[in-house]
């Protein structure tokens, strides 16, 4: 079975963003007051799997390996069926 | 007033994603075996101003200056009162 996949990837609370505060300083160079600037990351892919849990179970090890560090990141994975 | 705003970017179709494609090598090269990625930016922030209108109005200026490159990028902005 094919499920669509996203996973959204975000710095944990209380860790430095420097994307973040270059983007508000860039802003702020043309004159564009903005305050609690965040980013976010959403990786989408599909992938085959027996069942949603399986899908899961493999979309976490993904994240722990590889497109995550889980030391400074949260993560989030939704799991729908194609 | 304070509004929370949200920012999606992502790439126009048809455009070569070279951070989906190297994400898609590097998981095959840890035997998950995933298609169809997509990488998608969002940028959150608050901004001060008179109304939501004005608040969009602005943020479509930061997009078109800073946040997006117009000519690659499709970009969705999303406004709500603080």
């Amino acid at each position: 079975m094919n499920f669509d996949v996203e996973v959204k990837i975000s710095l944990k609370k209380g860790m430095l963003n420097p994307e973040a505060s270059t983007i508000e300083k860039a802003l702020a160079l043309l004159n564009y007051e903005v305050s609690n600037t965040q980013t976010i990351d959403i990786i989408k892919f599909t992938i085959d799997a027996t069942n949603e849990d399986e899908a899961y179970k493999e979309v976490d090890e993904m994240c722990q390996k590889l497109l995550c560090n889980p030391v400074i990141h949260d993560y989030e994975i939704t799991i729908s069926e194609e």
